[in-house]
């Protein structure tokens, strides 16, 4: 699985510990992990809690990326920010039980979490933890198991209801502000990781011409 | 303010529990309470929680409500319900802090409780503590206070974002599956407290000729 | 390690809930689990948060148990008692991370969990998360590495202020309430699995005496 | 009521702000809060957990102090050490709900609260909120309240076990390791705020010749 991690400015100082606490999780699960920034609080492309969301937007509609983890000072914008967009379907985890519930019951393909509030001392294993409970196991099987199908059915439900109240995500791109779009694929590594694994060439196409504009 | 309760159909025996630290927070406050339901697990009217979505998004858009109050088992169901819609912020509260951050940094207008996960002994007491942190005291003010205006900005922007990426509510009350929306709006006293309260009156109508169908 | 759970009476309802989660973990690591009861509300022998310190300080004072799996509507009022007597350190665990934590840092012989505040749903998993971090790795190592040679050195500072601050359990069982001790000795299986196990002939004579009287 | 506040050399850098917090929830309720130190880092006097538990004792038996709030990264050292002395009564309070269930079930003398683990954005906030809970409420009327008869009544039996389980305060005093205790009340304002507070002459006559050596 193509894992994208994505940080927040705010929370910019923390990148390091969030990118080895996922790698740590999701490297021996034979999972890759692309790190889309940002890297540092000085990086010269900041984004913003909206832009984490465009970005996952992007990232899990093109296919350029199969899960997103991403976060905020609370992790609430981004998860907004995420769930704004179509074909996203973003939890907010706080504790491992909260991950393992979302991977069974929801399952499904981004999670945000807060790198400020209640991120004190040890944090880091929290953050493992959380990442275990989503990546060590099948997602989708349902809590309680008996629950499975019914939930199954509600995911597709949910599913088909954001399509019908979103536009499509090329769509999307070209409606929302392009100084705002253009920002949120800016960082260092954007055109690397994501040109090299989309599989929606109307979107790479689109996202090339914005970045020359 | 018009504050709306919706319960998802699997903690629909909690009901009473919520209500009630609702309204004793709110009422004091000057706020009304409207329970959209369900009221009871026994309900000729099953809400799940995409349905608690789509009625957050007809009750926030029709202006028929300020502010729902909505939940699930763990609340990411319903809070993924809410944040599909065009116009509703849904943050996901577990504790108090998570209330005044988010209706200080993202002043939503509405918020998902979980009523099962950790939804134990004295469980009532945090949902009054958040309520609290929401209705006491003004949203919007910036945490910490010197970022208010970043924090506004963001605000706007992720509304900016979120219109760009959604059909308007009315169309999206046409394009989503009838009977799906017919019983999100069947519940027993839907008809008294939104045909009373909503101020859009194309979705009204519409609403209406769903109803008879 | 011979691992003995106590469950207070308001939770003894929970009893097969925590046995569960305990063995699930424990078996399979090797380790024997004996449950001292409650074993379910009904029980004729009711064993308040005081009996469960005082059976605690017996188990780990006569070494007929290495660790103490405890715990409360809270786990305060269980942890309380438990560290009201001597040579028991018992941590109050809430979350994995607590877990981890008092199981690198203090390093105690008992942990108190609450079985109703916060005890939702899915709270099972949380149980074997929190068993897992303390079972499953070397305890006592220090967190971070870097400070285990100073946490160490406290450890036994502590241990030896209780020593100052206390009396000798045996001491301890003559001078409390000798209904209140026999009241905490009285469980069903108390005898067969203490009297197999103790390693302290004075302790086990004492206690003889007191269930004879 | 007088309230005095003890944190340990781990998180001395974090004295002003649990200071502020606690100083903004007590002076409007009309209690004196009492700063026993760390005040920072660099202080001369360094208080381990294990010399926090040993203040509480003192400052609790003398009555210098009617409630002890302290603390350390994860609060399981505290109140370890608190827990180990006559008298002390010591919850271990992460959120407001413990905090108000331990102030009715329990009600006991001191609280240690974990200032790292945990302790991130807002942290202040929820220490406030779990302040209010405890001194802005009536203790130990019970929760439910009626159970309030029954957790009295528990309560009656916890001191009077911790009595026979421990010896009275002076000669735990005259017990430890003098160097320990001389550490423990080395504080810049010790000697200021104990002895124009204490009531027990033995005991302020012993620490004053402890002082002396």
């Amino acid at each position: 699985m193509k894992i994208a991690l994505i940080i927040e400015n705010s929370q910019a100082a923390k990148s390091e510990i969030v990118h080895d606490a996922l790698k740590t999780v999701a490297d021996p699960l034979g999972h890759s992990v692309f790190h889309y920034g940002m890297y540092g609080p000085e990086d010269e492309a900041q984004l913003t809690y909206i832009m984490n969301g465009l970005l996952a937007g992007i990232l899990l509609n093109s296919k350029a990326a199969d899960f997103v983890v991403t976060g905020c000072g609370t992790g609430m914008g981004s998860m907004l920010g995420c769930n704004a967009m179509p074909g996203v379907i973003c939890g907010l985890v706080i504790d491992p039980t909260d991950a393992f519930l979302f991977g069974q019951i929801n399952d499904g393909n981004a999670i945000s979490m807060p790198y400020a509030k209640g991120f004190g001392w040890a944090a880091e294993l929290n953050l493992q933890d959380c990442y275990r409970k989503l990546f060590e196991v099948e997602r989708g099987v349902g809590y309680p198991k008996e629950r499975a199908e019914i939930m199954a059915k509600n995911r597709g439900i949910l599913g088909a209801v954001k399509a019908a109240a979103c536009h499509d995500m090329l769509t999307v791109l070209k409606t929302v502000d392009q100084d705002l779009l253009k920002a949120a694929i800016s960082g260092e590594k954007f055109s690397e990781y994501f040109f090299a694994n989309s599989q929606d060439e109307a979107m790479s196409d689109y996202l090339k011409s914005v970045l020359a504009a």
